[in-house]
């Protein structure tokens, strides 16, 4: 059995500390409940205070996700030195595709590159509940 | 409108590829429901074989995860290059700490760094349902 957890300390981090590490990455993961089961999928995303915005095409995330709860999580770890933080988000999910008001209009100004093809028309905004985030420390 | 989508392409990879890549990484990320709400949460794993197991102390994961439909994610994604690989699994999640069986004796001798603190008692394990994976190239 390892000891190697002795080596490490876990921080909680403030909301403007997880605000800002949101805005430094530009693929996170969305979790989301699909045919009754959960799911995971990494995405593109934009943040805009501390709402999350995805694009996407017809498929699993269009189905499933709008109107229901759903995660996104951005991390970045060092596998090797054993450090690194997470900032995860807890909210709902809605479909602002064809939404006419002004604050829908500004998340789909938002520039997100997404990296997988296809037109990927549809926006799906995440409205946060929560957001939290801890930074492991090696001592 | 970026046209970004069109410099790449989104390989399916094959059952044997995607147990590869599980094996190539020491940090992935669970999604679980709890309280009725979909989460996500970075974990150290092992695998054996198909089989997923992770360790935990008493908390949100060991509170909502055994016995329920649970997802499991790892990737390696190059975000300036926009490519990289994702591999999900969807699979039940047991509390496998107190099984008096050989396969979860195996299970628990298996070696897991964990990298946050905690004495991570707890053994969890998740059998999959179904394995996915993605090959993102940039062209």
């Amino acid at each position: 059995m390892s000891i190697f957890h002795s080596r490490t300390e876990l921080v909680e981090l403030g909301q403007e500390e997880c605000l800002r590490l949101l805005r430094t990455r530009r693929v996170g993961r969305v979790a989301f409940v699909a045919d009754g089961h959960p799911l995971i999928l990494p995405v593109n995303y934009a943040v805009d205070a501390a709402t999350i915005v995805i694009r996407t095409d017809r498929g699993t995330k269009l189905a499933s996700m709008p109107l229901t709860s759903v995660a996104f999580e951005v991390d970045d770890i060092d596998e090797v030195g054993a450090q690194g933080w997470d900032v995860v988000v807890q909210g709902h999910a809605d479909d602002i595709t064809d939404s006419i008001d002004r604050r829908s209009e500004v998340l789909r100004a938002l520039r997100i590159d997404t990296f997988a093809p296809g037109m990927k028309w549809h926006w799906i905004r995440i409205s946060p509940r929560t957001i939290s985030g801890r930074r492991l420390l090696s001592r």
